[in-house]
C-alpha cells in the first residue's frame, strides 16, 4: 500500500467514506442556484478551498449560480474573492476581511449581514436564517461513523453540519493528523431544553474530539492539499508598542489595587497588530500562569504558550500569519495540551464568558468623548469587516479594553471624535480606552467625567483643542447628561469626506 | 404582650435586633458627607424611606452632606426627590425614573451613570466603584442571625450589605409577613471562581429566603410603616393596543413558522403602558403555559399569573400601580409559589437569559432606519431614565423585541428617524421593531433591507416620504453598506431643537 493511500486509511477509516470520493468539480455540481451555503472556517483558517473554486469557475463559465453564503467569520480568498468575483455572493453573513468581497459590499452588490458571531449560531439553530442546503466542511478525517474531525478552526461548521440537508467534506492533507484530538465540541440544545454550559475554567472539555455528521448526510468527499491563506502579520509598529505599554500598565495598576491577581483573568484578543504588540508585551511581563479564553490564536498567543507565560488557550481558530503556521504544524505535539478549539458559540458564550470575568481586548476604528466605539463602519457608512466576536466579548466581559492608534491617514483622522460615526459598542459597555497616547478608565465615571478623561489621556495633541472646544461650547448650549450640538457632532466626518481631513484647514 | 410587639417580635427574631432599634433620625447620623450610599430597592418598590427622608431633613438644616448613592434601579420620591431637592446626591447610578433628579442630571449638577443593571452588581463586587460604606436596606424581617429578609424587591441589595461597612435596616411593618419565602437570594463567586448559575428553568430556585449580613454589620434598626410609592398604571391607550396586536401577530407567525411553540419562551417585558398592554394582549390570547423571566412584575402580569395563562414569574422587584399593590399585599398566599424574587444580578444575567432563550420586549424613545434603537436620550444629549435591564436582555435573548409609538409629541416627533441621536442597542442585536403601524421582522436582512421595511411598516405615514427620500438620496451618494448622509442623518432632530417639530414647515 502507498503512503499516500496508507495516510488515506487514517483519513477515510470507513469504506462508505472513501466510496464518496469526488473531484471537486463533481462535488461544486451539488451546489445549484438559489441555494444557502454554509462553509466552515473562521480567521482564514480551516475553510474549504477546492469546492468554492470550482464553484466559482463554473459561474465564470456563464452558468446563472446566486447563493446565500454563512460562514463562521473570515475565510480565505479561494471563498471571499474568487466566489465575489464571479459573481456568485448573493447575500453574506456574519464577518469578512476579504477587500474583494468588501468591494462589493460597499458598492451594494452584495447584501452583507455583520453579526454577533455567537448569535449567527443560535439564528441558524433556531431557524432565523435560511435553511442550509450545503454545508462545506474542511475535515482532518471522517470517522467509521461519518463523523468529522475538524482541522485547524471549528466556527459555526458542527451547526452548519446539522442543520445542512446534504455535507460535502473537503479533506485536507495538508493538516497533519496531529490536530486531531484539540477540538471540543458540542452542540447546545434550543431553549427551552438547554443545559448549563460546564465550562468553569478555559482548559475544560466538556464536548466530543468531532463534529457529528453521519454518512446519510455526506453528498462527497473530496481530498484537497493546499493551505490555509492566512493573514499576513501585521508590523508592530510604535504606536501598537506603545498601546501595549498602556494596557500593561492599567493591569498593573489594577494588580497594585488588588482587583486583578498576577495572572490576570482569562484573555481575549482580537486580531491585528495592536493585539499581537499587546500579548507580545505580555511575553515580557511580571505576569504569569496567564490563561486565554478567545476566539482566535494569532502568533503572539503562540509565543505566549511558548514562553510558558500562559498555561493554555480556548479558541475557535488558530490563524498564525503563513510563516508562523509552518512552525505550528511542526509543533502540534508541544501545542496539543495547551489549545482547545471549540465551536464558536462556545468560545464566545456570553454564559461562559460572564462566569470566567474575561478580559475583552478590542480595536476601534473610532471612539467618541463620551466611550461610545465604533467598530465596523468607515464614516458612517462604508464597512469595513465587521464586528465580529467583539461585542460578545465587551458585553459580557469583567474588563472591556478598546483600543485605537489616536489618528490615522497619517494624521488627517481623528480616531477621538465628538460623536462616532456608528455605534457597535455603546457607552455602557467600553470600561477602558487605550491609544498610544495613553489610557482612559472610564468606569465609574458620568458622560462629562468621561469626556474630559478620553480628551485628556487619549486624544492626539493636533486634535484635543478642538475636543475640548467642543465639549465645551456642547455644555454651554445642551441639555447636561450628554451634550452635544447636533450640528456639530458629524462635522469632522463630514469636513473628512469633504476636504480628506479632519483638520481644520 | 401588644399585638404590635408580638409582630415586631416575628420581625425582630433576636434581642440583638430590638436592641439596635433607633429614630430614622439617629440611624440618618450614621451617613457622613463623602460616603457612598447603596440604597435596597428596584422600580419604586422596597427601597428605604425613613432614613432618607431624615438625610434630607439635616441637609436642608444647613449641614453640608453631599454622597454618591447607588441602588439596584428606580427608587420612590422620597429618595430622588428629597435627596435631590436637598442638594445631597453628587454622583448616582444605575437608574432612576424621578423627574426631580432628572431635572438636575440634565441641568449638570448630578452626575449620573446609566449602566447595564446587571453589571451594577458586578462593579461593586469587583470592587470597579467606591467602596460602599452604609447599605440602608428595606426588610420585612431580621432573621436570629442577623440576615434581612427582603421585602418587595431585591435589587443590589445582597451586593451593598455584603460590600458595606455598616447596614441600616429599615423594618417595614407595611409589608406582611406572607411575603417571606418568596426571595431567592444567592450571591456569586467573583472570578476566576464562579460556577454555574444553575437555573434552567425560570421557576428553578437555588438560594435562600434572606439576604446575608450578620449583626456585626447592622448599625441601626428603623422600624417604619410607610407604603412604596410606586408608578400610577399609565393608561393603556390605542397605539399601546395595537402595538401589543403587532408584537401578538409576530407570535403567531413564529408559532404558525414552528419558531416558537404555544407556550413561547420566558417573557421579560419593560414597564410601562406599552409593556402593560404587551401582557394585557397575551391574557386574552391563545397563548397559555406562559412563564416570565423578567426584572418588573407589573399589573399586567400580575393578571397574566391570575388567568392561569402564566405558570410563573421570575422577577427583581414587583411594582404594581398603587392600586393593584393593595390587592397584591391581600393575595400574597395565591402568589407566594408562582413569583420568585431575585438578586438583579441574577435577574438580569447573561447566563441565564441566554440559556432560557428569553423574549426580551422593550421600548424604545426612537429607532432609526438601520434598527439601532436609543432608548435613554431625547435629542441626544438630555437623559430620560436611563438604559435598565433592557440591554442585559436584548443582548442575550433569543428574540429582542423593541417597541415605541410611531410619533411623539402629538406627531410632531417621528420616533423613526434617519440616524438615532444615541445608541443604546445596535443594529446588531435589534430584532424585531414594532409600532402601531406594524412590525418589522429585521432577522437575516442587510442594512438597507431592513431600512425598506422599517420605513414601510412602521414609520407613520407623515414621515414615510420623507424617511424614503433620505434613504434613497443617501443610497445615491454613500458607501452603499448602511447608506447616509451624514450633514443630514441628524437634521431631523436639530429641526426639532430649532423649530419644536421634525416636520418640514
Amino acid at each position: 500500500m502507498s503512503e499516500k493511500k496508507m495516510g488515506l486509511a487514517a483519513r477515510l477509516r470507513d469504506e462508505k467514506a472513501l466510496a464518496l470520493v469526488r473531484s471537486a468539480e463533481e462535488a461544486a455540481e451539488i451546489i445549484k442556484d438559489g441555494m444557502t451555503v454554509g462553509v466552515s472556517g473562521f480567521t482564514p483558517s480551516g475553510y474549504p478551498k477546492a469546492v468554492p473554486l470550482a464553484l466559482a469557475e463554473r459561474a465564470k463559465g456563464g452558468e446563472k449560480i446566486k447563493i446565500d453564503l454563512y460562514s463562521g467569520a473570515s475565510v480565505g480568498p479561494e471563498i471571499d474573492a474568487a466566489l465575489t468575483e464571479a459573481g456568485v455572493i448573493k447575500k453574506r453573513l456574519p464577518y469578512h476581511t476579504n477587500a474583494t468581497i468588501r468591494g462589493k459590499i460597499n458598492e451594494g452588490e452584495v447584501e452583507y449581514i455583520d453579526m454577533h458571531l455567537s448569535q449567527s449560531t443560535q439564528y441558524v439553530n433556531y431557524g432565523m436564517l435560511n435553511k442550509i442546503d450545503v454545508a462545506i466542511v474542511e475535515g482532518l478525517a471522517i470517522t467509521e461513523e461519518g463523523h468529522i474531525i475538524p482541522t485547524t478552526a471549528v466556527g459555526n461548521a458542527p451547526a452548519f453540519i446539522k442543520n445542512a440537508d446534504q455535507v460535502i467534506v473537503e479533506i485536507n492533507l495538508k493538516k497533519p493528523m496531529s490536530l486531531e484530538g484539540m477540538a471540543d465540541i458540542v452542540l447546545l440544545d434550543n431553549p427551552p431544553n438547554r443545559k448549563p454550559i460546564g465550562i468553569c475554567n478555559p482548559a475544560d472539555r466538556i464536548g466530543m474530539p468531532y463534529m457529528e455528521c453521519g454518512f446519510d448526510k455526506i453528498a462527497a468527499v473530496v481530498i484537497t492539499d493546499m493551505q490555509d491563506k492566512t493573514r499576513p502579520l501585521g508590523e508592530v509598529d510604535d504606536a501598537s508598542k506603545e498601546i501595549s505599554n498602556n494596557i500593561i500598565k492599567f493591569f498593573d495598576r489594577e494588580v497594585a489595587s488588588g482587583r486583578l491577581t498576577n495572572s490576570l483573568l482569562p484573555l481575549q484578543s482580537g486580531v491585528g497588530s495592536v493585539a499581537n504588540a499587546v500579548l507580545y508585551g505580555l511575553c515580557d511581563s511580571e505576569y504569569e500562569n496567564l490563561t486565554c479564553y478567545t476566539e482566535v490564536v494569532q502568533d503572539s498567543m503562540l509565543d505566549l504558550l511558548r514562553s510558558g507565560k500562559a498555561n493554555m488557550a480556548s479558541t475557535t481558530a488558530l490563524s498564525p500569519s503563513p510563516a508562523a503556521l509552518e512552525e505550528f504544524l511542526d509543533e502540534v505535539d508541544f501545542f496539543r495540551d495547551k489549545i482547545i478549539l471549540r465551536p464558536q458559540e462556545i468560545s464566545n458564550n456570553p454564559e461562559v464568558v460572564r462566569r470566567l470575568g474575561v478580559i475583552a481586548m478590542n480595536t476601534a476604528i473610532e471612539a467618541d468623548i463620551y466611550g461610545n466605539v465604533n467598530s465596523t463602519h468607515i464614516m458612517g457608512s462604508k464597512m469595513m469587516n465587521g464586528i465580529g466576536g467583539s461585542g460578545d466579548f465587551s458585553r459580557n466581559g469583567a474588563i472591556t479594553i478598546f483600543s485605537t492608534p489616536s489618528t490615522a491617514k497619517g494624521g488627517k483622522i481623528s480616531s477621538i471624535v465628538p460623536m462616532v460615526s456608528h455605534v457597535d459598542h455603546t457607552e455602557h459597555e467600553v470600561m477602558v480606552l487605550v491609544t498610544e497616547q495613553g489610557y482612559a478608565d472610564l468606569r465609574g465615571l458620568s458622560p462629562k467625567e468621561r469626556a474630559v478623561k478620553i480628551i485628556e489621556n487619549c486624544a492626539h495633541p493636533d486634535f484635543k483643542e478642538e475636543l475640548m472646544s467642543y465639549f465645551k461650547r456642547a455644555c454651554d448650549s445642551s441639555a447636561l447628561h450628554t451634550p452635544h450640538i447636533l450640528t456639530e457632532a458629524l462635522s469632522w466626518h463630514s469636513r473628512y469626506l469633504d476636504t480628506g481631513s479632519m483638520l481644520e484647514e
